[in-house]
């Protein structure tokens, strides 16, 4: 199963990275994430140059599709040509948005009547739109959903593992990643945020 | 005031991206950091391809070196070239190692008898060095600290802004970047593993 990890010029390096390295951590368990970019290089907000692992047409093969977040997303929902490179189906894929990523969930119109997690920045714009922001990391409904705050990523992460492969594939990438001596207890917080997050996995 | 985050070939991207993107919420109140590397370009353990932001010859007018993590750090202190390039200087600097880093500090003789931090599978190597390993996440010695656990290097982010701009200023990032509705709880939880693993700072 292909992960892509949508990340456009300005973005956030824990939005992207924290998912991706994450959910690599997975790869013998035959889960990949891929850096997905819409030119060959991107620069993050620091203006860190990154080469992009895969191009935006790799989307429609990905299983799972993460839209990262950065200082240039409403330039992103402004640009016709972007938002057609981004064909995202949620009857077949896993979907999910970090912190200015919920905008182009929002500006898809994939996100129907359900909220969305977003961080403080991006909120208004997200508002907009006509969807409601809630005052929470991270929410599930079906196949969509959404992390707010930058951190929150490691529970987007969780999110796909646990729907891809399961829970304890989860617990297993979360627990390697923890802080020293703070396994058990990363991993517990991880899982209660996507629990609380997910009804329908509570 | 300058951070080399020093980024090698095999790079862990939790590691490096965590401190230089958590650092870099504090550019403003003069605190910068930057992917700091030996070759123009450099690869993550994941394969994403990384171009350096300051070459090695930075590091020693940085105000602050953090060693990375990585597949690679056994290669790296096997290699005198490379060991060259990292003239680290604890009377003027603040160094930091996150993971496997700890075992360049060994090997450049820099911790004396102070035990540190490291992931399970650094553990023995660094122990060859006859370098006590703590079952804690994270541990400083005046200018010199160690982080271990890949989401660790929050703690050692923290270490570095509160060191260098006040504890107000770490608590300002790590709140920015904390997932929405837990700011409160992730800062306390953050600085408290520091002042845990600096006794200097309790």
């Amino acid at each position: 199963m292909q992960v892509a990890v949508v990340t456009f010029d300005g973005f956030n390096e824990l939005d992207s990275f924290i998912a991706s390295a994450l959910i690599n951590r997975c790869r013998k368990d035959g889960l990949e994430a891929f850096i997905t970019t819409p030119t060959p290089v991107v620069t993050s907000m620091n203006g860190v140059e990154v080469s992009g692992q895969r191009p935006m047409e790799f989307i429609p093969e990905a299983d799972v599709v993460l839209i990262g977040s950065g200082v240039k997303t409403r330039d992103v929902i402004a640009d016709d040509r972007l938002l057609a490179m981004l064909p995202l189906d949620p009857a077949r894929q896993l979907i999910g948005s970090q912190c200015s990523g919920a905008l182009v969930l929002a500006r898809l119109g994939l996100l129907g009547g359900m909220p969305v997690c977003a961080d403080i920045t991006s909120r208004p714009f997200v508002e907009e739109f006509g969807v409601t922001v809630l005052d929470a990391p991270f929410h599930a409904e079906g196949n969509i959903a959404s992390a707010g705050g930058c951190l929150a990523s490691q529970y987007l992460a969780a999110w796909v593992m646990t729907r891809t492969l399961g829970e304890d594939a989860a617990r297993a990438s979360i627990g390697y990643a923890a802080p020293v001596g703070e396994q058990q207890e990363t991993v517990e917080r991880v899982m209660s945020a996507v629990r609380s997050g997910e009804p329908a996995l509570r």
